[in-house]
């Protein structure tokens, strides 16, 4: 499917900044921020909203909202990371969705002017900003959760399995 | 400021569905879903994307990101929830962002085709929905958070002290 209906019901956003990552291409690529655990990046924030910085460096971890911006195509269902049958696409955290947001909990290491340093990256090397978040515990963390498909993995990773933290998923879009 | 410039860096996005929820305007509205409890809300996916909802009813928890599509303002430097003085956008989770997008993590109760039943919703009826993801502890979950000037209100929070869960400030936002 086309990424989006050309019905005039777009919705315009812009990148905030340029988040640099590690990961020049998606072969390679730790699949989420919380697998990836040192891997360090950069977020460099546009020069005109620089003063919405400000307070942030008292949060030892924010929240990331991005563009994934290489890719061109939604899918309805994906066989997503760690799994071996296809999911719906909102059942996962796969890139090919109908809007391409990633999001990603990263540490914040320091803040030197517009440049965020951070740990726990993800993302590709230059994938545009859409927003930053402070990360909070009592807004962000719930328990109790089933997580359907992923629960054997999850065991697996708490059980400190060796599990991949990247597969050629995207390699294998791209040559599609 | 504008929301934003007007360069052609554009990227467009479109709602994939609508968010019902019990608040018709800003005050009163929750500020957190998490802090809202159990209010209720319906999630309504446009039928062109209902096969991606497949596998999704296995998951306790969601997230939702959406638009906050009655801001037209980005503020720099708000006076958030709960705080008396103004801080950094990017330090809050202020609707008046640079990129108006919004996340809450919902409790999933049922999916009936093309609807979903969630409670823990803050977010006003009618919001356009732009993206459902798995929430995941081992991904979105971080422990020895700092969390900077919300420090004093987290521990109001976990004391199971009495907080606002709504202010005014889109009433005096909308009024100014």
């Amino acid at each position: 499917m086309n990424r989006k209906p050309d019905d005039g019901t777009d919705i315009a956003l812009y990148p905030i900044g340029t988040i640099h990552t590690p990961f020049a291409e998606a072969v390679g690529t730790p699949i989420q921020g919380a697998l990836s655990g040192q891997a360090r990046g950069e977020v460099v924030v546009n020069s005109a909203l620089g003063e919405g910085l400000a307070d942030l460096d008292g949060f030892s971890h924010i929240i990331l909202i991005y563009l994934f911006d290489r890719i061109t195509k939604a899918r309805l269902k994906v066989k997503p990371y760690l799994d071996t049958e296809h999911r719906g696409i909102f059942a996962t955290r796969s890139p090919s969705r109908p809007n391409p947001i990633g999001i990603t909990v990263v540490r914040l290491i320091e803040i030197d002017g517009l440049i965020l340093r951070v740990s726990g990256v993800d993302m590709l090397d230059g994938t545009p900003l859409l927003d930053i978040k402070p990360s909070i515990p009592q807004f962000d963390d719930h328990q109790h959760r089933r997580c359907g498909w992923f629960e054997p993995h999850l065991e697996a990773l708490r059980d400190g399995q060796t599990v991949p933290v990247a597969d050629d998923r995207f390699h294998r879009k791209n040559n599609k």
